[in-house]
């Protein structure tokens, strides 16, 4: 077998990241922006340990969510492109990554403050000075290591749940060529935007995101969305999902895994993640039984793959305000969130350009609607519409479309250019003999 | 398709649930039964954080459980019935489950002192008072919401045991309408008899119940013996299990997820909980031993399907005295729960009735023997019948019938009751059909 | 059937040790080697018991991580050899085990001082002292018999390791007895040895193995290479896996379980734990990457499969120094380990003697690698190669020849004298029906 050059170039980067690595003089934490250890809380520390095990289990977990929906032929494949996210993330984040996420802010100044838009991608590379003191703002109480452990899960779960939009047609090495740009493109800025202190949408236009409802769900459900446009359609799009099993295991895994994703975010094990925990519970719990009656009320079987595409849902839906909202509400989110989601998978105009397994509007949709219910209902003085906070509901919804143009764009010219460098959807033949096998050699 | 009336009510609920929860309005904790969040134990709240985690996973991990055990035509049903109640239960004890099961005791009056039989129910509705301040006496370390969150988990799999018995012939919409039920006549009662301070049988009758021997298995046990009288046999009991490996998964999850459910029930990160871990690993390891061996010598072969029964047989007897007993005598009982249960599981008239994945076998008959064991082990002064406490030994067994009686009976009217709302039984061409592809539309 | 006697001994065996276990007459903590329950950390406790939560779980991951690798008629039967483990090692474990690895050491004398080959196996017989007290060396800041539930989840997996090599041909009895003996005389010298204040290894040859890559993995990797010698290549070693889904989960499950491994070997819910996490993480996806692209460098196409074994090689090659490099180095062991295996796994001379699931070149070279490693780039004054202890690297290195003519000449012995007790391979005829069936009775 000929071995393409795109294959040596990749065997090349690894090694040179890793011969780097070995070579690299660590630069220890320094300035006055890192308490000493002394300030770390073992609570925490207990804590975060735990919800950081959790979130990287969300990545296996969503293989097996999507692969348990594809066709017989391309259930390796996609599994594998969910799960090949934690090697390439886990490295780039390391690399270069979480300083364009939480490095000292480079953006616009308004009124002479600066407005970050993405991070100073020098400053923890190799995570340089991420080591055992806590950072005084990012995660005061847990090591700085502990903080950019816990983002980095973030950080692999999003490239990974856009791979169920692209299922049975993206050639393996380019959609590796593209995780690695929307991570440095897309993901990087947006997350340095949110949740960076001086990001220009957290700190300026006041988005509030508690776990990743814009950064994580939105993000890559519109970069879904782009990647379909490009991508193009199966030529044989009948869906028989293969093993409704390995769904309901994905889903099972992705709940436990999500609790770590939500009631990590308050970073400390306190009363915040607890109510984080209950309103993402009731959220999934809600919109679970709301999607199974709804399909029910539309002359749909009730199902079990109904069940857990709508759990994820309301998981999805509550993420943003998640710690944010009572246990009440948090049911809304759920019913809410579910009926929207669902007409949005049966939308004629949607299944048309097809998304593989439903990934806009499920993941997509879902972060929109979570990022209105937030601006509507978060709690506390001006903090949403509901309690006085007028103008923060302009500025989210004023986000909301920067960062819809931004994702969708920015997915789509970055796929665009993908396919530049190298073809982005496999060879007819090798579609219809399936990627599990033309791609991988493997078989279900 | 016609859409039958039950599934519009079943959607009418949800969707009155969703929007009283949008319109409640909250009441915060309030009177002296309240701590101030000064009093929360963070490294308690870490540990109760993960080990509710680790219970949700026991839902699915029941699904993996049963579903690889039956025919290979009601794989998903059966799977979607454990899986659901996630969804239902959820719901039902926020809007009332944990104010039945924790309000403040109603019930009768003995020598001036009320012992309670069930719990205010509107005491903590839509999760009134549920919040971040520690409850004084249920869980004093966490805030009570956590406390909510981890005994609705317990409330969640309940149910959820008991689809093991019904499985290839329960229509699903009857099966949601038992459940819901169960929960509100026998569950929640049985919860505030025994774990509320006040409960009738936990302070009257000195019932000992660690981590929910006979809340959770002797209920679900016995409401699973009543199903399968009322249900009847099926039409073809012949039973090959369809994926050996599904079952090892789920054993290996509810083992995983059972060490949040015994050491969680210390509701502290302490040294009780670090032996009730003790005592749970070495009961399931000398259960499933003991089992394969058993099975052996009465000339069966080993099996997978037995070490993993066997383990599980060893988790449920251990469940009531996880933290009263020393480790060797963790052993014994798996020991000797696990003979009672296999003799159990082969015995004829149980065999006739057609109990499909023997839940009275393994969780009934489990739970009736960590209750005596527990009776007679237990330590502590005067705590069992080898402590010096014949008289509280005396009160177990009559407190033993008492349950057998209450969770039977109140289960067998209310399967009746469900059966005369909507028919249990699915038509004949349905069951013959497989309930998967009948009920849900899914093929395995 | 007819009932051989050793399944008649099995089970007097079991008998005799639960009825022991109920008669025994437990000892406290006594002698002041053990603190007081006011030195017990909440934390640490909270984290210890989740990382004893998911240690546990990586024997189930491995069943799967195997189960799916091996031909279709011999799914069940690798997967219960795992799953098995579970059982036998705990009680080993609590009745003698723990006493033989923790015991005060016995050894041999240099200078004075002892040095400790193997434990005292009366001391913690049936968990005798192990309680709630902290030892005062051994994990002194929680509950001892949580340090004896930790160190109980490593002394399980190491033999569910070595499974994989003799999967399709070693008779099930055979193997219980091989574990017994190995358990007994391999591992818990070994790990006394290496772990043990006094131990020979750990305190004389100054030995460092922060998670177990000597005591766990070099040993079920010399066990494996010689289980394989002695069994002889199978009949038919022609091997497709049967499923890779099965793989994907394993390794999803032995990556989440392993940070339980590597960061709970910190003992603490501190920094250092937050280290191991890191380290383990960047280590297992750059070994992930580095073999899918050095597979694809070699003319193999890029494989699910190959993904699953890089990842689990990474995590092998950190596990011994996970808590003592810096985060670039541990992409580099990553790296390198992953090219080295890889280099192992398709050497001809290792495939003739038919490693079925490639146990020595991953586990054995793996935890080679990373005993050579670490002994290269530990940090701290002397402490490798690379910061001025010379002398320690040659000692190391003195240490590797030994524990590997220890762990492989031992279980060769071993081997040898189980199949002289009962013979260890199967019938022919059993072989090529399969061992599921021929053994279990089961099919997949």
């Amino acid at each position: 077998m000929k071995i393409e050059k795109r294959w040596i170039v990749s065997f090349i980067i690894i090694s040179l990241a890793a011969i780097t690595g070995l070579l690299w003089q660590h630069e220890p934490a320094s300035g006055d922006v890192f308490n000493t250890e002394d300030s770390i809380n073992f609570a925490d520390v207990a804590w975060l340990l735990t919800a950081s095990c959790l979130v990287l289990l969300m990545t296996p977990g969503l293989s097996f969510f999507y692969g348990g929906m594809v066709g017989k032929k391309n259930v390796i494949s996609t599994m594998l492109k969910s799960f090949i996210c934690l090697g390439v993330i886990s490295l780039l984040w390391v690399v270069v990554g979480f300083s364009l996420s939480f490095g000292d802010s480079i953006g616009i100044v308004i009124d002479g403050k600066t407005y970050g838009i993405i991070g100073n991608p020098l400053q923890f590379a190799f995570f340089d000075q991420v080591e055992t003191k806590p950072h005084q703002v990012l995660g005061s109480s847990i090591p700085f290591i502990l903080y950019a452990l816990f983002q980095m899960k973030f950080a692999i779960i999003t490239p990974a749940i856009i791979t169920g939009a692209l299922a049975e047609r993206i050639r393996f090495i380019s959609f590796l060529l593209f995780i690695c740009l929307f991570t440095l493109v897309i993901y990087t800025p947006l997350c340095h935007m949110i949740w960076h202190p001086n990001g220009l949408l957290g700190s300026y236009f006041g988005v509030k995101d508690f776990a990743g409802g814009t950064v994580v769900h939105m993000s890559a459900g519109f970069a879904a969305l782009a990647g379909v446009i490009v991508l193009g359609k199966r030529k044989n799009s009948e869906h028989i999902p293969t093993n409704i099993p390995f769904v309901l295991l994905g889903t099972g895994m992705l709940w436990f895994g999500w609790f770590g994703f939500n009631a990590g975010s308050a970073l400390a094990a306190n009363a915040t993640a607890a109510m984080a925990f209950a309103t993402t519970t009731v959220a999934s719990a809600s919109a679970m039984l709301t999607w199974v009656f709804f399909d029910r009320l539309n002359g749909r079987k009730v199902s079990a793959l109904g069940a857990c595409i709508g759990a994820v849902v309301g998981l999805v839906v509550i993420t943003p305000s998640a710690g944010f909202v009572s246990i009440p509400q948090s049911m809304f989110f759920g019913f809410i969130g579910a009926i929207v989601s669902n007409k949005m998978v049966y939308w004629k105009k949607l299944k048309q350009i097809d998304d593989t397994l439903d990934v806009f509007a499920c993941h997509g949709v879902g972060g929109i609607m979570g990022m209105i219910l937030t601006a509507i209902f978060a709690q506390g003085e001006n903090a949403s519409l509901l309690h006085g906070g007028i103008s923060v509901f302009g500025h989210h919804m004023m986000a909301l479309v920067l960062v819809s143009f931004f994702t969708f764009g920015g997915s789509y010219l970055l796929f665009k250019l993908t396919n530049i460098i190298i073809p982005i959807r496999v060879s007819e033949e090798s579609e219809s003999m399936g990627l599990d096998l033309s791609q991988h050699g493997e078989k279900f």
